[in-house]
C-alpha cells in the first residue's frame, strides 16, 4: 500500500466505521447475477483507490453534525459515480496504467469499458432513488451532468494554449471539484435544509477538488509512473493543456511557445512529458500552478472556521495538507 | 420521410398535443450554456427517429385512462434513455451510419459520443428527479441498470451459436424490451399504485419490445443500407448471433454449421451478411424467428383485452401490426 494510501486512511480514522458500511455497500451493489457482469465489477472493486470522496461524504456529516444512518449509502453512491468516471476516463485518456491493474479497456475493450461506466452510473442512480430523501439523487444527477459538460468543454479545448486561468478552472472545476462539492454538501446537509452550511460545505469541497485536480495536472507532467501507480504524461499526449503548463506557455518568448506546440502537436513524437520539460521552464509553471492549489486549500479550510472543533474537522483540514503534499 | 415514420407518426395521432410538449422538453432539455455540448446536442436531435418509446407512454397512459400533466415529461426522458443507449451503442458497433445521419462517433470521436451518451444519461436522471412521484426515477434508474447488463451479456456471448432461444430472448429483452416495458408501465401507472395494471402494460411493452428487436435483427441480415437507412450486417461483422441465425443454424447440418462459423470468424472477410446468406438457408432461419414475433405481439395484443375500447388501444394495437411490418 502506498504511503499516501496509508495516510488517507488514517486521515479518515474518525469516520472508520461509517467507511466500513460504506465498503458493505459497494460489495453489494457490485454483486450481480450476471457472470460477464460480475467478472468486470470484480476487477473494478480492486482498482477503488483511496475513496476520498466518500470520505468527504462522511467527514462532512461528523464535522457538521448531522449524521444519518443513510451517510455510508451516499458515500457508497458518490464512489460508485467516480469509479464510474474513471472507468469512462480509461476510454478517453487511453490511460495505459490505473493504480497498477489494467485499465478495463485494456482487459476487455473499449464497448465493455462503455457499458460498465453505464452500468456504474445506473446502480448508483437506482440506489440514489431508494434513499428516503431525494436530495441526493437531485444533487448527484445535476453533478454528472456538469462533470459531463466538463470533460466535453475539455475536449473541445485540446491544444489551446491561450485558455485563460478562469476557462481552466471552470473545466477542472466541473470535471473534478463538482464532485467533491456534492459530497461535501450532501454530508452537511442531508436529508435537506441547512442551505446556508450547505453552500459552505460545497465550497469548502469545490476548492479542495480543484486544488486536488491542479495537482493532479502537476503530477502528469513532472512525476514518473513509478510513483504515481498509473500513467504519466497523458495530458501532453491527449493534447490537454492543463495549468502549469499554461502557466509555462505564459512566461515564454515567442521561440520557446512554438517549441511548446511542436512538442504537443509533432506526429508520432514519443514521450513528449519529457520533451516538454526539455523545451521550457515547466518549473516555473509548475511553482505558479501549486501556488494557485495552496491559495485554494487555504480559502478552503478558512471555511470550516464556522464549525466546532472536533476530530472530523481536523481531518478536513489534513486533508487539504494532503491534498498539496500528496505524490500518487 | 420514410413510410414507416409517416405511419408512426398517424399511429400517433390520439397523443399527438404530447408528443409536441414531449419534443418541447426535449429540446428545452438539449439546450446547453456550453457551446462545445450544444453543437453536439444540436446533431444527436436530428437522429431522433420515430420516438416509439414516448409515444407508448402516451399512449399507455391514455388507454388506461391514467393522464396526468407530466406524462409528456416521463416521455421526454425515455426518450432521452434511449437516445443515451444509442449513442453509445454507436461506439459498440462501429456502425457507420444511423438514420442516413453520420453518428457521434463519426463526426466527432469515441471521447466525445462516450461523453455525450453519459450527459444525456444524466439529463434524464435530472429531469426524472424534478418530478413529483418518485416512480420514474425508480423504474428508469433499474430499467437503465438491465440494459447494460443485457448489453455486457451480449458482448459477452459473441459467436455463441448454441445459445439457447430463452437466453438470446432474455439478452433482447434486456438490451431493448426492458424499455419497452418501462414506459408503458410508466404510462399507466405514474405517479403510483396501480400495480395489477401496470404489471400487464409491463408485459405488454416487454413482448411489442421484443417483438421489435427480433425484427431489427431480421433486417440487420436480410435487408439494404438502402431500405433501412442505417448500417445492416452489422451484427455478423460484430459476431452477434442473432435469432434468425441461431434458427438457421440449428436446422443446419455440421458441413452448413461450419460454413456459418467460417463467415463469421475469418479474418478480413468483407460483406459477411452476403456470405451467410449463401452459406445457409436463412430464409428458413429467417422465417422461424418471424413467427416467434408474431406469438409475442399476439399475446402482447391480448393483455389489452381488459383496457375500454378507445383510439389510444387502437393505436396500441396498430403498433404490433406496425412492428412486424416495418422495413426500417
Amino acid at each position: 500500500m502506498s504511503l499516501d494510501r496509508t495516510r488517507v486512511e488514517r486521515v479518515l480514522g474518525p469516520v472508520a466505521p461509517g467507511m466500513e458500511r460504506m465498503r458493505d455497500v459497494l460489495r453489494e451493489t457490485l454483486i450481480e447475477a450476471s457472470g460477464a457482469v460480475r467478472d468486470m465489477t470484480d476487477h473494478v472493486g480492486r482498482f477503488q483507490g483511496k475513496q476520498l470522496r466518500g470520505g468527504l461524504v462522511l467527514l462532512s456529516g461528523e464535522a457538521s453534525g448531522n449524521t444519518t444512518d443513510e451517510h455510508s449509502r451516499i458515500a457508497a453512491i458518490v464512489e460508485l459515480i467516480h469509479l464510474a468516471t474513471l472507468v469512462h476516463d480509461d476510454i478517453l485518456d487511453g490511460a495505459k496504467v490505473r493504480r497498477r491493474v489494467a485499465c478495463v479497456n485494456e482487459r476487455w475493450d473499449n464497448q465493455v469499458a462503455v457499458l460498465l461506466g453505464d452500468f456504474l452510473y445506473a446502480r448508483a442512480f437506482a440506489l440514489s432513488t431508494d434513499l428516503s430523501s431525494r436530495l441526493c439523487s437531485r444533487i448527484l444527477a445535476e453533478t454528472t451532468r456538469r462533470i459531463c459538460v466538463g470533460e466535453i468543454d475539455q475536449a473541445a479545448s485540446r491544444y489551446d494554449f491561450e485558455m485563460p486561468q478562469a476557462r481552466y478552472e471552470a473545466i477542472a472545476g466541473a470535471k473534478t471539484a463538482c464532485l467533491y462539492a456534492a459530497a461535501c454538501e450532501l454530508g452537511a446537509r442531508y436529508p435537506g435544509g441547512h442551505h446556508e452550511l450547505g453552500r459552505e460545505m460545497s465550497a469548502f469541497g469545490w476548492e479542495l477538488g480543484l486544488a486536488f485536480q491542479i495537482v493532479d495536472d502537476v503530477l502528469d507532467v513532472t512525476a514518473s509512473e513509478d510513483e504515481v501507480g498509473k500513467s504519466v504524461g497523458t495530458d501532453v499526449e491527449d493534447g490537454k493543456v492543463t495549468l502549469p503548463v499554461l502557466f509555462a506557455y505564459e512566461a515564454a518568448d515567442e521561440g520557446v511557445r512554438a517549441a511548446i506546440r511542436e512538442v504537443f502537436t509533432r506526429p508520432g513524437l514519443v514521450g513528449r512529458a519529457a520533451h516538454l520539460r526539455e523545451a521550457c521552464d515547466l518549473e516555473r509553471g509548475v511553482t505558479r500552478a501549486l501556488g494557485r492549489a495552496e491559495e485554494l486549500v487555504a480559502s478552503a479550510l478558512a471555511r470550516l472556521a464556522g464549525l466546532p472543533a472536533s476530530p472530523a474537522r481536523a481531518a478536513l483540514e489534513e486533508l487539504g495538507s494532503f491534498v498539496l503534499e500528496r505524490r500518487s
